[in-house]
């Protein structure tokens, strides 16, 4: 087991983790709350420029760790899938102008075809957006979901799939995002953690905890230490994989967002310090 | 694909799928609705002699293909892994005298310790009930459930993991029960069948849907057609495995439980002959 992490220089936050926290109050609560980087969720930047908004967050002290998110790149017409492509080179300019170096991609599953038939088209939404991505330089980070969201969000359920997936579109620019919560469960996780570090494909590793019981397949995540993810055993996976990047906390709660915000900020370091 | 089934011979229904239904109405109305075998869950039993309610089941016309459910072996203490296999050695007694050849295992998880501790826990709570199901000619069929149930549930998710214990454990009373609900997402599930009927172990096969949204992590499973899982496609990845037995209607739905359940039974024997 790792020790446990001495300060916050790799912590980072999603944004969504404090969903309701306007881009003024993140300026100001996250660097005061000694949170050293954010991942940008779209939605916080709505009505602004996303230039604009990179260099406010770097001048508050933020790091820009990443821009979620892209991908659903399955559906059932042609023209929907190429709206969909089109939409993830959008997010690729935005992520530019940000100063975000990476998109995450929520591959997407259209429940009126197989499964087989939705992972055929990530494959093909993936290599179609990679060439914008290249020349751009944004990486892509695609993140496996948990089984639970095959149905609608995405085909993509394992890491040892999102390992394959890297395998068939080779290119330094798409890798993989691993989240916690949607891998935590799986027997082979630590193999393809290793697959994962070897192939130079770890880009990003997001935390948060399975508590019990799930309320809601959406927004029920627990804070570190409020559920059964051994969080720490993971990170000593993902560190012995050659990962040295940002710790990423991604919560959705209706629970925690209903709290105050700036309280839970101080919780999530704790937290953090404590259990991740 | 295979052809769409022609009549109701192989259509079992459990027992909780009309959780509302008393014992005596499950049998004039199952036998009335064409349905040809049970699977009877405990609960069902309460207050009653297993052998009078086994004889009486058949006297009605139905087949009786297991009772559920055993299992829930982890713990952290030995004291109450101990009650588990007690438990379990209690439930095969009850499954000889009710006359149903086969108890179903749903493993068990203690959030407490590791997955990988509860694994351990659970092939030495199957190896200890395993002389006992032999000597009553009871077979114990292991159902890998979902990974969203890893939790507190099962730490067996996925039907390698069914397929490896049932290697590691060779026995001709051991073998697996597989549940569209919780396997149809996996990548690997057709290759994963045909090693499962290869090795002699596909003792079971049940059915649903899964619905979108999912309201309730465990009481909102859909009908057949009412969802995603490519029902018809698994079906004939089963049979090309060698499985000629029932096919098990097993729904835990708050929905379907609030509707007349005697209707509820003939919507039952539509959607099995129009999607099983």
């Amino acid at each position: 087991m790792p020790e446990p992490l001495q300060d916050t220089r790799r912590l980072c936050v999603h944004s969504i983790t404090t969903r309701p926290l306007s881009f003024e109050e993140i300026l100001s609560s996250y660097p005061a709350a000694g949170i050293s980087a954010i991942t940008v969720w779209r939605q916080l930047l709505e009505g602004r420029s996303p230039a604009a908004a990179g260099r406010q967050l770097r001048e508050a002290g933020l790091e820009i760790t990443s821009l979620c998110r892209g991908g659903f790149f399955p559906a059932a017409t042609q023209a929907k899938r190429q709206q969909a492509i089109d939409e993830n080179r959008r997010l690729i300019d935005e992520a530019a102008e940000l100063g975000a170096p990476l998109v995450v991609l929520v591959c997407g599953a259209d429940p009126s075809q197989t499964l087989a038939e939705s992972r055929r088209q990530i494959m093909e939404g993936s290599a179609a957006v990679l060439p914008h991505a290249s020349a751009c330089g944004i990486k892509l980070a695609v993140e496996p979901l948990h089984p639970m969201y095959a149905g609608d969000r995405s085909a993509i359920n394992t890491l040892a799939q999102a390992n394959d997936l890297c395998q068939q579109l080779p290119s330094p620019w798409l890798g993989i995002a691993i989240d916690v919560y949607h891998l935590w469960w799986d027997p082979d996780l630590e193999r393809e953690i290793q697959r994962c570090g070897q192939a130079g494909k770890l880009f990003a590793y997001h935390i948060s905890d399975w508590k019990l019981p799930v309320e809601d397949l959406l927004n029920d995540r627990g804070l570190m230490g409020e559920g059964c993810i051994p969080l720490r055993q993971i990170r000593s996976w993902v560190e012995a994989a050659g990962f040295t990047g940002f710790i990423e906390v991604e919560i959705f709660s209706h629970r925690h967002w209903a709290k105050n915000q700036f309280e839970f900020l101080e919780e999530i370091k704790k937290a953090y310090l404590a259990h991740a």
